[in-house]
């Protein structure tokens, strides 16, 4: 479309190569950001590019973080001895909001994907091995209940298994406030297997 | 959410200030961001500084442009006697993209609404009344078909009639390749209204 301006088509095509953001939308974004005050502008591109200069991975967890040790590894009330392994800071983020998890985390950056061309080495697995040198009394493998999350799970409590650390897998079932009539037959199934007494 | 770091919480932030970005959005972007390269990141964030720097209005139609006239405005080939009154650029891009219509346009950057407050003298009404000294055949209101654009259309016909010069609107009725049962009764009415004989 040339009836824009080279700068307008430009910024669409930048928008629009981020995930989620169709020709369309990465049309609206783009005009919405022309109409608005210089100012909006520049602060979320500086947002942009000061977030990626400043964040790295913390030095014991993975997680992204601006210090060397993200706050949780730094806190010392938490139990460093019971790690909880998710596949990325979202998902870690989504535990902390629960407020009720006062272990420590590891970050794969990914899961084990064969399809995907995703092997062991290309996830934080080795780091997570080298952690479990120090005193460690459980592992909780909080990676999602997908292929790939399974297939990670299960490589993981294979790893880890032989050196006598406890190894858990969240569990898997109906969520809550969950319509039976909506939820996956993967799912129903899960949650029958896993069905505890009462 | 001080899981993360400043840095990505602020760009967070500032990403859900955009329209149609919601929070989870929002954090999704992010971490794509700061997962990709640090020159891929520097692009995307000096398109936008530099499309809101470089990118204003055309002095004739007030479309967005990065030179003193529009290509459209500035081609000779075109009927500059035709004036198609439209809401903002996107909606001339989509006439643009018809390719059948070859005459000029006039870009209000709005529509009149008294529920939000926009008068005509927010849009650019008078700037379109100024092009009509010129010698313009036809003025051809293409506002949408929404209540802010049905009063815009109405307002601009009674400000330009007296002049003489002929003013139309775009047809309104069943979008092509429309299935009627899925058409609401507005729509359906209006086809109605508007039917031409065979």
């Amino acid at each position: 479309m040339d009836l824009y301006s080279g700068y307008i088509n430009n910024l669409i095509e930048e928008l629009s190569a981020l995930p989620g953001i169709g020709t369309k939308s990465a049309q609206r974004l783009a005009f919405y950001l022309i109409n608005q005050p210089k100012e909006s502008v520049e602060r979320l591109a500086s947002a942009m590019t000061e977030a990626k200069a400043q964040v790295r991975y913390c030095s014991e967890c993975f997680t992204l973080t601006d210090r060397d040790k993200c706050p949780i590894c730094a806190n010392e009330n938490r139990d460093h001895r019971t790690i909880m392994v998710v596949e990325n800071s979202r998902d870690l983020a989504a535990y902390e909001k629960t407020g009720k998890y006062n272990g420590v985390y590891h970050v794969l950056h990914g899961a084990i994907s064969p399809m995907l061309g995703i092997g062991p080495g290309d996830i934080r697995l080795k780091e997570l091995i080298e952690r479990l040198q120090h005193d460690v009394d459980e592992v909780i493998i909080a990676t999602n209940s997908s292929l790939e999350g399974e297939t990670t799970a299960m490589y993981i409590s294979k790893l880890i298994k032989p050196s006598g650390i406890k190894v858990s897998r969240i569990a898997s079932g109906v969520p809550v406030g969950g319509d039976l009539e909506n939820i996956d037959e993967m799912t129903l199934l899960r949650a029958l297997e896993g069905r505890v007494e009462l």
